[in-house]
């Protein structure tokens, strides 16, 4: 753990200004609201925590800028944006990212016909580095890892423990892939013939854009031919489905469980929610934010928020989906209109 | 497979009464209705199966209280719940949970700061078990499996092949982890800096409680700080998604393919159906049960069944669900009133 | 890289004739219509894509019986399926199913009670094959794979990077295991005895058919006893959850993220498209088709196509979501009846 931080540092570290100080002098750790102590520090961000941020133990706790009430034995920091400054905390303390041990593990299998620095890069227990693989400098590659023939891992990557980046693939620089993560995978192609499903040949790559991150067990299908692209910047969450040919530009976030069917484009900017599903052969143009769960099937133009299967603006859907639940009053009106009317035929 | 049983044996075996006798002195194994013989035993505690019940060729069945029918050549043992009480003869005659036998593969790699008793507890082929991991007695730590830094493993757990738990994570005793499982990854967690997502470190971990079970390449992140937590006697079906700083009660259940969003709060005795998305930041009191598929986006309280998206009471969505499927008629008698109105207009 | 064609030989490969030569006598690779040099050959097999046929460089492009536009400067080759004699051609082109390489890597652990012949198959670095497991020849174990005791695998099988093979299950000729897969985990069943959820063994099996191939990172339960089975020659998609017990029949085809529940039965040609979800112990006819994200609660006959939540027959699916969207059309001629009753109430 890094060296405890004084009110003053903290202030500084974070670009805030101190609103008050708080019961101790220095700052040892940090904590969530509801677990700190009086030598954490602990940030309050959004309003759903208001009861936590009054009962808080926490030494200091980084607000935004408008904010000074509070607990008043509670010291308290003041910045831009509090989860943004307390994330800043939270490297200092932690340094998560902790600096690789460069050297082959002698329970790693590096083939010799791969390329690696060891005196740069990393690769732990029980990792295989395959024929013709390249690992670039200040990699890390996990235990158990699988790297493919002929990968291409750019420099700064972390590979972790059990992902499979299968042969040819090529990811570029500070990508970040998690355990279990497949990379590579076969599509999903087959013709009928004579009633069996014949397999398509899929002998394309995935290309990993820099600064990608890829989530746990998530599976990215080579291209049936070229390549499936993540582009630069792109975070794509834990059990992401991204089938064959599909191109995602940059800086796009594609959150959990969201499946996008072969050969589908996302712009860049792009957001997708949890749980949505894309059909195959789509266009999704730049910043288009599709809420969790939203179906997708035609097209979707740019920097639009979507929602609902099928997809349509949110407004739309949200006052569609109004309209469905007055469906019981709905019905009770046209009721009372038949009684009218038949009243009226009786006379 | 352990010793055949006699009929007096089996009805002893699950606190049941013989009905009559069948065909066989020795019941040796265990089987579907459809597929039994006369030396098994099989059981019959769903209507759904009665046809196959009366087709079986089983030696003896196994049949709620108050069943005395069925084939008659077939022996017959009542007990209060038969899949229960089958579920005791499978486990007389599997032995599914073998002893584990003590000892460390020589091809696993457990570092020299790892703790571990080798004479109380097995890693298997391929495991690496990293500098400052506690594993505790009678546990198994699969083939390829990886147990991160600091990592703690309690007694009698079973960690199964190529899951992977993260630096510093900490399980109960009994935990079992089924293949694949990625406990402790990265939460997904960014902020938009000048265009680009920068990455907020997540330095918490994971706590999974006493006798929970996480299913086949389920992922399950680490909190931002802090905990994500699984609670005591709680089971996880495989392929869900749990995601950062979530916390989930004692005694529930999450079946296959659920996610849930950061922050989330789960009660004990939870039970969430297949695909069920949960939005971040929400509560879902005790006992709720929410269907397959729903959809929940604000609190839930306890006690209550729940479907549909936005997440209602069941009873609700079911009726809103047969009004959407009465809207052919509906539509029907507005054309009808209008046509009754367009006809007094006329006149 | 096999040998280059010309286009001759590119047209009695693929069993097409030539429509026009183009501007290379070789064609050295394959390549999407909007990469394509004029050395490459494409394919156009989809209206989709027309404006990338006419903008296409590719020296050659396959097309179908009745084209004969496109760029002028372009050879055309005409075939019945385009798609599939592109396939033809890159399976000429990349041997992507190259010939195993018969051996045991010394990073793999066979144990010495498992049988395979290591001059017919291949094991990988890293590989774990346990006592009792038998591969058949011509098969081709990953690195970091884990096959179980007593599993069978037969003949011309990939078994890919980090896949789990559970304890006696059983694989039969050609099979094709995906990166991260996990065959044969226990089956999510629990009994509630005394506030806890007591597991219920789960003894059975999984058995897959010839020639079936399974997606990087899909789980399969095994049965609670008896089998979960996987007909010949279906293929399942990634990220796929079936559960104990189910039946899944020949040729079926189970897209991405699609969760079928336990004891759920398919027949033979079953289609399921992305994210649908299947209830338990439901019965789905031969050659039923269901559209991405169908919810299929109740037994479903076959040689229909369905949608929607619950399931119903397509057509009537797609009506129903017509009548849903015009819902504000409906209110505004519930308020005109009304309006219209109103005054002549009033007069």
């Amino acid at each position: 753990m890094a060296a405890a931080l004084t009110l003053s540092e903290l202030a500084c570290l974070v670009g805030g200004d101190i609103v008050r100080a708080g019961p101790c002098d220095l700052i040892t750790g940090v904590a969530a609201l509801d677990s700190a102590t009086t030598a954490d520090v602990s940030f309050f961000g959004n309003d759903k925590y208001w009861n936590q941020f009054l009962a808080t133990a926490a030494g200091v706790v980084i607000v935004g800028r408008n904010e000074s009430g509070g607990p008043e034995a509670t010291g308290l920091v003041a910045a831009d944006n509090p989860s943004l400054a307390f994330a800043a905390v939270v490297g200092h303390f932690a340094a998560t990212r902790a600096a690789i041990t460069p050297g082959i593990h002698p329970g790693a299998w590096v083939d010799a016909a791969a390329s690696i620095n060891p005196a740069r890069s990393q690769v732990h227990a029980g990792a295989v580095v395959m024929a013709g693989a390249r690992i670039g400098d200040d990699s890390e590659i996990g235990p158990n890892c699988v790297i493919g023939e002929y990968a291409v891992i750019g420099n700064g990557c972390r590979i972790m423990a059990n992902a499979t980046i299968r042969e040819r693939c090529v990811l570029g620089n500070r990508v970040f892939i998690q355990p279990g993560a497949v990379i590579g995978s076969d599509g999903y192609g087959y013709e009928l013939v004579d009633g069996r499903h014949q397999k398509i040949d899929q002998v394309g790559i995935v290309e990993i854009g820099d600064d990608a991150e890829i989530g746990a067990n998530t599976t990215i299908d080579r291209a049936r031919f070229g390549k499936t692209i993540i582009g630069e910047g792109s975070k794509i969450d834990n059990l992401v489905q991204i089938a064959h040919n599909v191109v995602i530009g940059k800086h796009s976030l594609i959150v959990s469980q969201t499946g996008i069917s072969g050969s589908a484009r996302l712009g860049d900017y792009v957001i997708a929610g949890g749980q949505v599903g894309i059909a195959g052969h789509v266009n999704i143009g730049d910043r288009a934010t599709m809420a969790a769960r939203t179906g997708v099937t035609t097209d979707l133009a740019g920097d639009t928020v979507y929602a609902g299967k099928p997809a349509q603006p949110l407004r739309d859907d949200l006052k569609l989906q109004a309209m469905v639940r007055r469906l019981p009053k709905l019905i009770e009106r046209v009721k009372a209109l038949e009684a009218a009317r038949d009243a009226g035929q009786a006379t």
